[in-house]
């Protein structure tokens, strides 16, 4: 692997190694990464999650929290909070299923259908400026989810 | 790209392609399965980016909070409290530059150096489990990396 211009950082010294190479400060760098070209290209309030529910909900109306958080990888607490936040926004609705007074049932709003059109604009110039470097885009895009299956399987396990 | 498999979370529907292709939420996916194999694998307590602090202020003894920063890649604000939880719990010592008192120059306690000989072993241990599956870790390493440097460009850029 070349060593050229990864090792240094503006105003320190070098990374250590067994810090550069290793796969959660990578990780962790390109979700902080994602997290701030979000804020800058897309919406500073509106989140990366908060985007996904809307876009999950919009394809399923109707679905429940619980279903909700499993298909955009989010655990629950989270995706109460996610949802919390979009419902004081207006841009989504909850009821309570007529069958199960616990289980939250979502809708997009007709602010949150406007507002889904406006950033789905933005998210795509962001991917796109993302992965401009990269020839086969479908081909990284494989290999992230194949990595990110394996460290959920890993997260899971135990060590031996 | 194969569809197989990937296309459902248990319990919940299909994760729409516009979310389960998009470079952000694989990044986020796989920070959140990192951060968890880490807790269970390597310590609950000790962080992923307190232990890149550990390793890089005993590489550069001495080194200054601000430069340290730039060195493992994380902002003022959250260095400063990662130097804090480290100082808690005894395993660095800051102590203020003599030429300029706002400067705190970061060492490693006994302890300091106990816990990195003890956490490294796992750590090395975690990180061949999440990369078992690739033959090739170098190159997806490297991969990432140049992702990375991609992403902080973006982020530091703004649309057109």
């Amino acid at each position: 692997m070349s060593r050229e211009g990864d090792a240094t950082h503006e105003g320190g010294p070098a990374t250590p190694d067994a810090v550069r190479h290793a796969p959660g400060y990578l990780a962790r760098r390109l979700y902080q990464a994602y997290t701030a070209a979000w804020a800058r290209w897309v919406d500073p309030v509106l989140t990366g999650p908060q985007y996904a529910v809307l876009v999950t909900v919009d394809e399923h109306p109707q679905l429940d929290q619980g279903s909700l958080a499993h298909t955009v990888a989010l655990d629950r607490s989270t995706m109460a909070d996610v949802c919390r936040r979009l419902e004081e926004r207006g841009l989504i609705e909850r009821t309570q299923a007529p069958a199960d007074g616990r289980r939250k049932l979502l809708e997009l709003t007709d602010e949150g259908r406007e507002a889904l059109v406006r950033v789905r604009r933005r998210v795509c110039a962001l991917e796109d400026e993302l992965m401009a470097e990269h020839e086969d885009t479908a081909r990284i895009i494989a290999a992230l989810d194949a990595l990110a299956r394996r460290w959920e399987t890993v997260a899971e396990g135990r060590p031996a």
